[in-house]
């Protein structure tokens, strides 16, 4: 907070509509910010099918240990989020804290505690009282209504500079369906202020198995594939909830490679995509978007690892902060991704203009041409290492004094 | 060149010793930088054995891939460095230049090509033009001499802000032999300037097979534990190189296990580490030496990843520039390794105060009594993950302003 808004920021906050069967109020807990809401409840109608993408990180918060035990059951009432303590390493009292929360909004809507899906983000170390935040479910109960998007977008933000939103709609079964979703992620993510959070929300009638395999997918190829520092959160979280409320279809959605769901699947994709590239556009310190295609890869799986490897490099980061076409860099960077690549073949483009090919630099490329690219605000990078029909594309910021300037600091 | 003297540099540079069957001469080729000395050569007595540690990138510059096919001979009878150009990534061109200057330096030693080992640091896929190499190289053998060393580790400087040197002695077979080394790097190391390069000359008479096992172990526990960007760079080299004239053992040396080499061992072993730490305190911006201690690991291995994943996490390194005891970034930089760690068992130090155990803040912590040492120039991390006994220590620096300031700027 407090940052100013990244100069990739979108012109403005999209209009979302409300998702039949979906209530959202936010609230003020005092926990860590004052006089700014930090507490956001969604509720949903009985029968809401959920599903989750969480962390790999070993050391995971116990919010996220919650939900993934939750899952088994597939079904959700509501999800509860609070920003500025992220509730992990905090050893027991963190599980009793998240037990806490979900007694209390179980009781308040008479399904089992692992109805209620959460997520904490903020500070990590720090025990979270839960207090604050069963004292407020009560009034948010209350006062949940189904076009709070916006509220509810800003109350998951920690350094954020701008809140994420996305709306998207897809026609399933005959019926029109939406898809609403919501984001918080500035830097992916750190333990410290910085997770990544993802809530999505869709009247679509989903069954839970169906319903994980295609949100896995779509992370798969969107919040997968954006990185900020190479760090991952203990508390990354991506639900889904699916309300049914547009109506089940005429025979039921046995699985994710239904025809059916080909509309909707591609919609999801598309909202995960603008969600994960709003995360990466707010990244600490971002100047710059950076887009990174590998192909020729072995198979995709170490595509994703050469692009993530160029992606992660701080040295490729600081050239383009510095408006800098230093490919040798992205050279380096393939090299030391410990996937297969033929030097002697490697061919790779900026902004459209090959710098190298056939293992050396492109006799015809001229710096001169690629430096009104290298200016802008959204620099493309292509890599083909010659092995395979392997490919991915992942995004990334520049790494700007920026960058240190809000993670150097002082927590206080 | 032009930065500022790393405020972690030494006091000053180190006297070395001859060592006997070793002459230097340095020379100015103007091929990039102009005044100042670039090229390198070191002549060694016929009989020389060599052994070599080398990059991992799959993109590795053609003096690599010339080394590499030399050392199956394991004889040497010069290395030829030259700072400013890596001659990586330069295609047939790269190969044929290493050639050029391999037969122009066989020709006036006598020897097979084979026998002339080389290294190439700077910018990379700049074409290398071999000439101005050659036609120094008759004046540099004649300029040959033992005493050399300050200028010759002054020779293969880039974006060091120091040169780089240590001497030890040992005691093998009754006989006193000397180890010199000198190195390069600065930043663990770019492919544009901040290669590292290591170059260590004994007078001790080891065969070629035993030498790259010693070597092979002593860099596994120091050049591979210093990182400063996680970055690998395509011409990462170290040569050693034994000429004998201390004398032959009575026995010949068959086997680095041999109980006559353990002095030697370690002593190599500690030359290492001192060039290494030497590298990780002109790391690039850098204002604090960084050492992180993993015990508790899966294996060796496990504990090795989980430091290097704590050392190349940029939120712990902007935590530390910024003189903040943020361990929730160790945390997280552990969970993000990807190896056993069981986060109710986890315990972490810094300077020598446990700040969290058994999966949580130390009740006993207080931030107050770490900032004396968080002020300091040498900062120490201690992370047990409560698994095995797997143990391993590696070295960084801080992720400072001076690192955008060096990287982001334009090549030219």
């Amino acid at each position: 907070m407090g940052h100013q808004v990244s100069p990739l920021a979108p012109e403005r906050f999209p209009e979302l509509p409300p998702i039949d069967g979906v209530r959202l109020a936010t609230g003020e807990t005092g926990i860590r910010y004052k006089n700014r809401p930090d507490v956001l409840l969604a509720v949903m109608d009985p029968g809401t099918a959920v599903a989750g993408c969480f962390t790999k990180s070993k050391s995971r918060s116990a919010p996220v240990d919650w939900c993934v035990e939750s899952l088994a059951a597939g079904l959700a009432r509501a999800v509860v989020i609070n920003a500025g303590n992220a509730n992990a390493f905090t050893g027991k009292a963190g599980v009793a804290t998240v037990k806490a929360v979900a007694s209390a909004a179980a009781r308040l809507l008479k399904c089992k505690p692992h109805n209620i899906y959460q997520a904490s983000t903020g500070v990590i170390g720090e025990p979270l009282n839960p207090s604050p935040i069963t004292a407020a479910l009560p009034q948010l109960m209350e006062a949940a209504r189904p076009d709070a998007w916006s509220e509810a977008a800003r109350a998951i933000m920690t350094t954020d500079t701008f809140a994420k939103a996305c709306t998207v709609t897809a026609k399933l079964d005959g019926r029109t369906v939406t898809i609403n979703g919501i984001a918080k992620g500035s830097g992916m993510i750190a333990p410290d202020m910085a997770t990544m959070l993802v809530f999505i929300f869709t009247d679509a009638a989903i069954p839970p198995r169906v319903l994980q395999k295609l949100l896995s997918r779509s992370v798969g190829s969107s919040f997968n594939c954006i990185t900020v520092d190479g760090d991952t959160s203990t508390s990354d979280t991506v639900l889904m909830f699916a309300t049914g409320a547009a109506g089940k279809p005429v025979k039921a959605l046995a699985s994710a490679a239904d025809v059916r769901l080909k509309g909707f699947a591609k919609a999801l994709d598309s909202l995960c995509l603008d969600l994960a590239l709003q995360v990466a556009r707010d990244g600490e310190g971002a100047e710059k978007l950076i887009e990174i295609a590998v192909t020729g890869a072995e198979n995709d799986r170490a595509a994703h690892r050469i692009a993530m490897s160029i992606a992660n490099s701080p040295l490729v980061k600081t050239a383009i902060a510095g408006e800098d076409a230093n490919w040798g860099r992205v050279v380096m960077a393939i090299g030391k991704a410990g996937e297969k690549a033929i030097r002697d073949k490697l061919r790779i483009t900026i902004g459209g203009v090959t710098v190298a090919r056939n293992g050396m630099r492109d006799p015809a490329y001229k710096e001169a041409e690629i430096m009104p690219h290298m200016k802008g605000r959204h620099v493309v990078i292509t890599a083909d290492v010659g092995v395979g029909k392997g490919k991915a594309r992942v995004w990334t910021c520049d790494l700007t004094h920026r960058y240190i300037d809000i993670n150097g600091s002082y927590r206080s």
